[in-house]
């Protein structure tokens, strides 16, 4: 059996996970999100990621409230979008193309013209020139109760996606995007990488139930299985007298071997660089070849069937 | 939605794992083996798990040397078995009805009467009374090769199984066995959990690369994504001066919630208990309840049309 193998990536690539505290003040978010995705590409970051539901605070109050329309295909090929109308699209799209990187936007609450409920939890993926180039709607979304701990029901109020979200980023190779709970589902993941990623990139709102449980846990065991890079990018926790959801925190990078390459301390506010490696992906797959020895005559492969896409047809 | 699941695990039971210090002597492997599960069933173990290749050295150049042959179906029902020709099967099958457990015996080097190879690394299950209850033979074969570190090619000498194997150990319920290398793909645990698998229990000697990289990972990793529990029992690591492989020890017992019940020390002789419960897995799987969240709408289910079965039909 060969045991060589093409990596996915194809140049070395610097990654940037903000750890974003924000808040309830939409402009001073944006404000803050701009301010350090300039930051990160200060030091050279060519990716940069900032984390779920970045432009408001997380929960099912405030989803509609916060939810704006991602501007028709027509108003985004022009160049010309309505930041009055658009406020999120129009400062993130500006952040890529002033910052020149490529920025996984974390994710906005979406208002929808599709039913059944409107809203979607939507990470949008922009390049340096300012075009969106990915669109993932949460796909899972995050319904949980354990009692005397945390309750949160995502879907009383959103809708969930259907597809599976692999971007191109030239002349890197592509990444898998997932929103937070979606990565408790090893399948997503497993998609990604037989789909050609050399990444998951995972913005997400672990609580302080589930994320000394499992946050760090899935970081370390979806790379591990699939022989990719991932990244988990968190909100910042707010202080202990502020009322509303309290995110773990931990934003992280994660090698194809599952070690961690760099993690924020705990719920501060901070940026997470790591150097993403082309040979990395190539010599883990060589040394523990599980990407050529699964046995298809024994079970399915997940990702047969299921079409690459990046989300834009989902958009007028 | 409703979030109420009944239990695959109708009972408590405990189980051990015995983390066994395996030398070249085969009759003395046999025979530590079952005073270790004699020990066990003392302190009211209702399974014990033995470890990977626990009645041989663990290495391709031992196998075709300790490999024996499963009596077949009619020396076994009329419950005669020739110790001279299957000292293993026999010692086996003795530990169980001297101790009254259920005994997941590990594996043994299996020769078989059929090609490719007619070497399997082979796992066997008994009930109580001694009689063979389930057949797992390692189906994901280990073909590592970590430059400077480690180089295995269990294909060269062995044949890989085909079957995922469920096993139903009544009252409790139902255990899904894979070994080893087998852990690393996600795909069988998930096939077992979704088959009714209360735990999934894996002997497995990982080695002292890839244990501190991977082993709870892993473990950790297939009780959450799945939310039963997973039992790892490792060969004790032999001592410096021994050539030979040496093994990652660490056996352990891990929740449906993915905490570490219990461990053993390092790689050092000695039995893990753990007491297995059925709302462990009830009040897991209500609380984050991913089993009923799965978007069979956007990825295929990997157990779908793969067949529940115990193993038993591939013997003659």
């Amino acid at each position: 059996m060969s045991t060589t193998t093409k990596s996915p990536l194809s140049r070395p690539v610097k990654i940037a996970c903000i750890q974003l505290l924000s808040g309830k003040d939409k402009p001073k978010n944006l404000l803050l999100a701009r301010e350090k995705v300039l930051e990160a590409a200060q030091n050279k970051a060519d990716i940069v990621v900032l984390p779920e539901c970045f432009n408001s605070p997380y929960g099912c109050e405030w989803f509609d409230q916060y939810a704006e329309p991602i501007p028709p295909n027509s108003e985004r090929e022009a160049g010309v979008v309505d930041e009055q109308k658009y406020p999120s699209f129009f400062a993130m799209r500006k952040m890529a193309i002033d910052a020149k990187v490529y920025l996984v936007a974390g994710s906005i609450p979406e208002r929808s013209k599709s039913p059944p409920k409107y809203l979607y939890n939507t990470s949008l993926t922009f390049n340096p020139q300012g075009s969106l180039i990915g669109v993932h709607r949460k796909i899972h979304l995050f319904d949980i109760d354990i009692p005397g701990k945390i309750k949160f029901t995502e879907s009383d109020v959103l809708s969930p996606g259907h597809t599976p979200t692999v971007i191109n980023l030239p002349p890197y190779g592509s990444i898998g995007v997932q929103i937070c709970y979606d990565i408790r589902f090893p399948e997503l993941s497993a998609i990604y990488a037989r789909k050609g990623a050399f990444a998951v990139v995972a913005p997400g709102a672990f609580n302080l139930t589930t994320g000394p449980l499992h946050w760090e846990l899935l970081a370390r065991g979806r790379a591990t299985d699939n022989q990719v890079y991932v990244a988990m990018c968190s909100p910042a926790r707010s202080a202990d007298d502020v009322e509303g959801y309290k995110a773990w925190g931990e934003s992280m990078v994660v090698d194809p071997m599952g070690k961690v390459l760099g993690k924020a301390d705990g719920g501060k506010e901070g940026v997470v660089y790591a150097e993403l490696k082309p040979e990395a992906i190539e010599n883990t797959r060589a040394g523990i070849p599980v990407t050529m020895q699964r046995r298809w005559d024994v079970y399915p492969d997940v990702s047969a069937g299921v079409e690459r896409g990046d989300g834009l047809d989902l958009l007028e």
